[in-house]
């Protein structure tokens, strides 16, 4: 394998970086070297902080500095926001100073025909060693180092909290979009990467970097395009062995191909190809970013089944119904409960209840009665994997049910999921269920595909070891 | 056509009553027939309302009755919260009162295996003509005439405003989580049913109902049977060509359907027979709840397409690419703008945009840019629908920027729809821009599919007129 060695692009300097040189400071608020100084001061960023900017003497309170030549100490990651003619010479004095990454979010590159300038800075980076990642991209989020090199402005989107997923995205906006949708789900953060036009950091840099993260759990991937097929397949090969990818690629259509090229100059190539590679190699296939968000939070909470069977607990006969339409669109089958657990629940549930799988509670279950049917169904030995439906709109639900399904789930070793559709008062249950790692979907669809990702990827695993 | 005449099972009563008994109407917090009361007095119901409550002089300060036939006064609609063994002979007394439409949320009829039972209530209500809703649904809420039987304490639930979408649930738990999710969606409701096991009133009697009633402009439906297909058949095949029908049937599998009939006691029957009648009458069919919504939102709100040429115009290239993608998954094709609008657009967009479709405005796009290119893009003859992307995480995009597509969406007579995914500063432009008639989509996927069942219905009525 001829990967380049993970040393080789320094990609641990981007993203815990000791000191951090933002070059294109400036004073003026909502220019974007403005905005990232700003972001860097204002999450608390521990690390050195070096403003450059050839016009100012000192930049919000800091001392600026007219070239990284200046600064006479080592600087792990410059942030370059320029005009593109400038990156080169600026990024040569990064390389005389000795700076071990960079962030170039400037755009007017390949993108826009300019490969020609493109090529200058990607011979530059080779030659001094500089991780450089862009150009055209929003570059890097950790938040255990609390490095930010986004230009948005923070009142725009929500950040992540730290937590195992690492997100990787070649479109800025994209990119940005997820962590701002990931702020309000359970689960939190590893690293995100937005490195847009792939010049010389590229996906598979990436992917070898998260691969041996102990801080990544799971890896969840936007691409247009992959610059070197070979080795992509050769890490695509490896690393579904070692953490789940969830991935959605843009251009999967010819015409998607075509203005995925003049977005980050991707050759988007064959979709039938891509979806063979990933078909091959395990990763999970989202069909869009509702879906992409769906299988990482199932990856990040979930143990893997052992088996394929589901069981249902409702307390909403229709749900029980649509979700029962899922279970079997998706190739899973309902547990037939065992005769015991049947039995038992014959004796504990009320008349009305039906015992069988989906087992509807009726709309007035409360959390007596959710406790009884938990403590039973997660036990039966036919039970794989388990769904629980709370509808909070009904008048038994509220905040005793929810605590009651989170105390099952932190005993079983089983697959267990909730799903629960509506608003305020919803969402205020699933607020407390995800912050207790009980992952909550708002579709049956949702829940069941989800599971279903989770499933193929046990087998995946089960066929290669 | 041998339907029963609207007239016959007098649904106008239940909606739109002068005069409403909630028959068990109780003084105890947290019983069913004290919600009811409870919600008709918080709800600002302002036609007589009459609790009955043989063991109660007065409940919540209203004068109670013993029987509905100690009332003497004409009452339109019977709300029901009994057992079931009681229920037939409280009907009877409403039926000898002259009561006009009933509504029993009581369950314990057939879903449970008493058929018998339920065949009692329905020689009842046939035999005094009352059109009787149920047994073991929530019943009915017109925000109108504030009508609203459902028995969900409020704070669990938000409650839709007035508008042209009807929704009709045999389920109750789908139905009162779809209320809520409308709660937050730009467009309100005419008329809500939830009916049950569809004893007597069943679907035929309410599309027929709806197909009549001019405060509705789409109908929107969960079902998992229906009892007379013939007539079923016969309200399709005239109702889509007054107005669209958007469906979601629970039991489509095998297995669902099994689910279905210990639900509400439907049978389900062959889904390649449903699924054959919805496609030739011109259904909108969902695959689930959410796209229920999706498809209602833009029913209510956009014309019908002349074509099926889009335009997409984005400040976030990746979210180009993917709704690039769906377009075509969609069967659908991207415009191409005409030289003049080619011409023009080179003259007012800064170079780094491309001027191609999808036309990226590029990250730092704020409302003159947008501006410009609505102008050119709605207008340009090339062009069917317009697909709007405004990536609010970005620095440009604010609420100058929704302001300005709700200028140009007031004026065009094309469908013109948004597409803005994220968290808080996101949802408070969407429901800026709905409010304003303006439908925001939080996918490429949902999006496009929506904009893929308003050309299939524009097809399906040119193709019948």
């Amino acid at each position: 394998m001829n990967l380049l060695p993970q040393t080789k692009k320094n990609l641990k300097y981007a993203f815990t970086p000791k000191s951090v040189a933002v070059i294109g400071a400036s004073r003026e608020p909502g220019k974007v070297g403005h905005v990232i100084l700003q972001n860097y001061i204002d999450g608390g960023y521990s690390g050195r902080l070096y403003p450059v900017n050839k016009n100012a003497d000192s930049v919000m309170g800091l001392k600026c500095y007219k070239s990284v030549l200046d600064i006479k100490k080592s600087v792990d990651l410059a942030v370059i926001a320029l005009p593109a003619p400038v990156v080169p010479g600026v990024l040569e004095e990064c390389g005389k100073a000795g700076v071990k990454s960079a962030v170039v979010v400037s755009g007017g590159f390949a993108e826009v025909g300019n490969a020609d300038l493109q090529e200058e800075i990607v011979k530059i980076a080779k030659k001094y060693n500089i991780a450089m990642i862009g150009p055209n991209c929003l570059g890097v989020v950790d938040p255990r180092s609390r490095v930010d090199t986004l230009f948005l402005p923070t009142y725009k989107l929500s950040k992540p909290k730290i937590g195992g997923v690492s997100f990787v995205a070649q479109s800025g906006a994209v990119g940005s979009v997820v962590l701002d949708l990931i702020a309000k789900e359970g689960f939190g953060i590893s690293k995100f990467i937005s490195y847009g036009n792939a010049a010389y950091v590229d996906e598979v840099d990436i992917l070898e970097y998260l691969m041996h993260d102990n801080e990544t759990k799971v890896i969840v991937m936007y691409i247009e395009g992959v610059n070197r097929g070979k080795d992509f397949i050769e890490i695509a090969k490896k690393i579904t062995k070692v953490k789940p990818v969830v991935i959605i690629k843009g251009g999967m259509t010819a015409e998607g191909g075509v203005a995925a090229h003049s977005h980050t100059a991707a050759i988007a190539g064959s979709s039938e190809a891509y979806d063979a590679v990933f078909r091959q190699f395990g990763f999970s296939q989202a069909k869009d970013l509702s879906e992409l968000l769906h299988f990482a939070k199932i990856f990040d909470s979930e143990p893997l089944p052992k088996g394929n069977r589901i069981a249902i607990i409702t307390n909403g006969g229709g749900m029980g119904v649509l979700t029962t339409d899922e279970v079997y669109i998706n190739g899973f089958v309902l547990s037939d409960f065992s005769n015991d657990t049947k039995s038992k629940l014959r004796a504990v549930m009320p008349q009305i209840v039906n015992i069988r799988n989906p087992l509807d509670l009726a709309g007035d279950a409360d959390e007596e009665r959710y406790g009884k049917a938990l403590d039973l169904v997660t036990k039966d030995p036919n039970v794989d994997m388990v769904i629980v439906i709370i509808l909070f709109q009904t008048p038994g639900a509220d905040s005793s049910v929810a605590e009651k399904v989170i105390s099952y789930k932190e005993v079983s070793d089983k697959p267990m999921i909730v799903i629960s559709v509506g608003t305020d008062y919803t969402q205020m249950h699933k607020t407390m269920m995800e912050s207790a790692g009980l992952p909550v979907y708002d579709s049956p669809a949702a829940a069941t595909r989800s599971l279903a990702e989770l499933l193929k990827y046990a087998k995946y695993l089960s066929r290669k070891n």
